[in-house]
């Protein structure tokens, strides 16, 4: 049995890089792909943490990469070995009725599946169900550092624009200028937003919205009045939509006093407490939330949009290392260490 | 100076049918209303509890009603003395950027002022401020039992069931069997729901949402799981949009558990405390929550549908008495005496 | 060979009532149908006139139909012999790019194949490709004869309501009262229509919108002027929406002169000729023509709306006989005899 | 009587630059503003043509301008002598049925009134109708070059992008890329177009459209086969959207054939003759045409975007000459001559 090295999170909740059989096909629908770029995101470390009880010990951690199809079962809607694939973080089957809908992550058969209840991406091979739903093959003239994030991060952000139904001119807000945050903010001026502005307190992270040009307003609600900001670019209103993207008490209520009346509140972060909502001190407001776990469904149109230069996530990579330095990696993206916003890794290295 | 008679707040806190001198036009966007036919509406006991703190004690009570103009202002949208006319309960300029939106409910220039901060209409007469706006002309076929009702309880309950993007066939719930809700009902057959599920703990409210028509289920949920017979009802799913027209703690917790993912949760009761959101428990169920207080724009189009036959409302008045009678239809209907869903006030007898 | 009795569109262009082999499944995705009811379409007679080029001759005629599922293949999604279906008239793989998008009248893989390009309905048995998309389970409570048209003619008149994008309370205008265009107007009246208005030169079918309840007002253009009639019914301003079933050079020039500014006209009807787009006068008028062969993708919607008693279409139903009549019945259907709207064909009879 | 040079269309049809009394208020919702900025359009050369018949002989002509203030009437929303602002060439009332359903195009009290049928910009002074609706005060950041368009070019192109109901990353096709069509590839781009393809027969027009940025792909129908292009560069399927911003019958048909199925073509030129729509040959396409003089309500909208800097007209003045020089002026506008785009005028000199 051919092996490989793969980032196991064990039973005792630690994390180890080991051995593991390769993975092969087990459905028609499967395929596997060999990895040639992953990445740690924000959930790996909430499992880490035991906080997703819904995760499997003894898997293999890691859901966003980008790879080339290994083997591909024959209903895996054409893949073929070699082809260049991104991958969805969302396993659904494209058929049942909440597919159909497009609510994906509603799916019956699937959900937050690699890396989570099934072995997943931080490994040298990972076996993909549902492979003609869940990789998108890459255009040619999009690499695989930008094609890295449309499964998961990009498409968290363009789900959080989508759901502000932006007019074009529109002011946006946009809690928490981490990796979802920066593409949302990328996205909502794609959806034609007037100006965006960014809402972080961590200064590195504002000055990245502002000079990728994503943000044309920063503010840190430590240092100056939020509420106060945003009313005052916005004749007084209000924003005519807020994403939040950050997951916290203090921005669960930054998002609805910033808001305008009858605004959407996308609520994209995922949120580790229950929330107060104080419908009597807003009534008359008409305040629209939306809460929500991304429904990743229009991976092919965001690889469009990456050759079509409208969008970009390269510039997310601020740090990179091999397969072998992966433990190294959790550490530094986790303490935000050089202003980590993603730890980006290549193939292990003999 | 003529006078009339006016159920008045006092800034005791009691009410009192007084003298009052009979209303004149104060601005050109005036028209003064003989009424008659008003009612009494749950916002009237949320003044008189005390618990509406924008109240000013003094004025007269009452939003909800029709008359005949008696006096128009020249910029009163040609309304002239003799038309029969229907009320909006919200005050509004038409002409501001909220109200352009047709977010009139945030007009810079009004919003809840009838009977709330300024003169209603429990008395003989009442001034309207931007008439052109807040007064509908009512066809001749409607008659004034059914024309009563739209420019608030029938506004809300449109309000409620166009928030839920109700699509042919869905099956929708509504939290509550007072008017609003079973207007709410209604509407949402008008929408094309399949069928509607109305929930109620008053088992004579459910019985005439049920008589009605509006209902094609009723589920009292004191006596069963509300959640396993919503699910049985939608193939597991849960109701495809969620109307809470009741306002409490325990019916704003059932309307997100009962409704599908991706639904729709349209919250148009007037909530006294805040809520709790458990944004964690729900995650990935991707709820909206759409709060809010009526935009009433719709009353032309309202008239109409009654013109039509499409909608009806008569059946709300279960009690009817004069202006004369008024404190003691205050104490029927707070009390749900018999049955009681809507008090009519008929004009003063000498 | 077991062999069945079946309708042929003969080389020659002739009908014949002939004996062929009885389908069986060809690929995984497909089903067997024993045919249960089945009906004669006007599309049917296009083809008996040479009037579709991409019509196979030597075919079995037919594409509306009932019937229980014979056999199915293994990627049939679930279907079991003993299953009662109803059928979509177009074929479609429900995954390529436009099946995904709803599009399914430009699936890449299908569109109006049965009883046109392959073997149809009018047979004692088919053979349905993608059965998982073209077969839909019929509830308990629904019976054939609703059922019967839930795939094309239902599903046309739904389109072409769903394409007006109605208000409730608008006024929409239906030219052409044959089965189409009464489902078009119960479906539009679905969707909220205040009221519908039927137009045709045929006064028993008027009699039927009538009498059904589908339409409020009726009108033969041949005996009044019908832009006269809707724009007095409209406050001078013409229907809301507009709905053209009918396919005829007059008719197209009607429905666009009955509807008011910004109105859509939805021209459901299969045209025979070109038509005049008169651009410069109606400049200004800003209408929307939405063009379209229907894309049937809510039969189990239809189903469910017929189960909860929303549509009915049983009605259509004027005339029935066995498979052994059915030439007769294609002459009393195109002569329209005896009011004839459609007729159904029951099993041969031994 | 003060005075004032003005270029009027005189009875015989000739143009005349003469002195005309400087306009005065007439109604309260009445401006006057001084000209400071103004343009020839191609509905000017129309008139002169004779091709437009609601044009009244004798009047002043031009309806695309900015200016300041002179005077205005109590009702004129508040504007002051001294305001600087932008016109919108359409004459509108806010307030009747049309005007509140966002449809100005058609309101009842206005239309194209402005240079067609009273006295309009081409002047020193002109009199504005409803000029709270009609004027709209210009930013301190956006210059008179940059505003100039917003009432009528930009407004007609951000309409026709508009129409498209375009998603992220969609091909727009845009044919004819003068200033409507060049203002609506950049407003594609704004509503998200992923790539605009840009189609005239005029290579130095082709050339703006590349080299501004607005079209990622230029085709001249005259030298390469559209049809085959635009399907080249969407997987064989055809343009998501296309705006037909040209006007002839050649570029009619050119519109519909190369939409996708289900494509919206937006018909926002002013066509001189009837087109002919073949219905049986695209029976099944499912097209939507939307036909449409420019509703343009969203002049402030469209003021922020030029503030923000997400869209710019400036690059349309090709030409440039104070008043005195206008007839010249025309003669080039209407010969293209130096790849004339828009010639401005700026106000007389003595």
């Amino acid at each position: 049995m051919k092996t490989m090295k793969a980032l196991v999170w064990r039973e005792d909740g630690s994390l180890a890089l080991t051995d593991r059989p390769v993975p092969r096909l087990f459905a028609p629908e499967d395929a596997v792909v060999k990895v040639t770029l992953s990445t740690i995101c924000t959930s790996d470390l909430h499992i880490v943490h035991g906080a997703v009880p819904r995760a499997k010990p003894g898997i293999v951690l890691g859901h966003e990469f980008v790879g080339i199809v290994a083997a591909a079962g024959e209903a895996a809607g054409g893949l073929k070995p070699g082809d260049r694939v991104a991958a969805n973080c969302i396993t659904f089957c494209g058929d049942c009725w909440f597919c159909r809908q497009g609510f994906i992550n509603n799916c019956e058969k699937g959900g937050w599946e690699l890396g989570c209840r099934i072995d997943g991406c931080q490994a040298e091979y990972v076996r993909v169900p549902f492979a003609k739903q869940g990789l998108t093959k890459i255009p040619d003239t999009v690499s695989d550092e930008d094609a890295l994030f449309v499964g998961d991060i990009l498409s968290s952000g363009y789900f959080g624009a989508q759901l502000c139904a932006i007019t074009p001119g529109d002011t946006v807000a946009v809690i928490g200028a981490g990796p979802v945050g920066l593409c949302a903010m990328q996205c909502a001026r794609l959806f034609g937003a007037g100006q965006v502005i960014a809402l972080d307190m961590d200064e590195s992270r504002l000055a990245v919205a502002k000079k990728e040009g994503f943000a044309q307003v920063i503010c840190n609600p430590q240092k100056e009045n939020a509420e106060d900001l945003v009313r005052s670019l916005t004749g007084g209103r209000g924003a005519d939509g807020v994403i939040e993207a950050a997951g916290g008490t203090n921005t669960f209520e930054l998002a609805w006093r910033i808001a305008r009346p009858n605004a959407v509140v996308a609520l994209v972060a995922m949120y580790e407490k229950e929330q107060r909502l104080p419908l009597p001190r807003m009534y008359g407001k008409n305040l629209i939330f939306k809460t929500g776990g991304v429904d990743a469904v229009h991976c092919a149109r965001l690889l469009d949009l990456l050759a079509a230069g409208r969008l970009r996530t390269g510039f997310l990579i601020t740090h990179k290392g091999p397969l072998n330095e992966i433990l190294e990696g959790y550490r530094v993206f986790e303490a935000r260490e050089e202003g980590c916003l993603k730890w980006a890794v290549t193939p292990y290295e003999l």
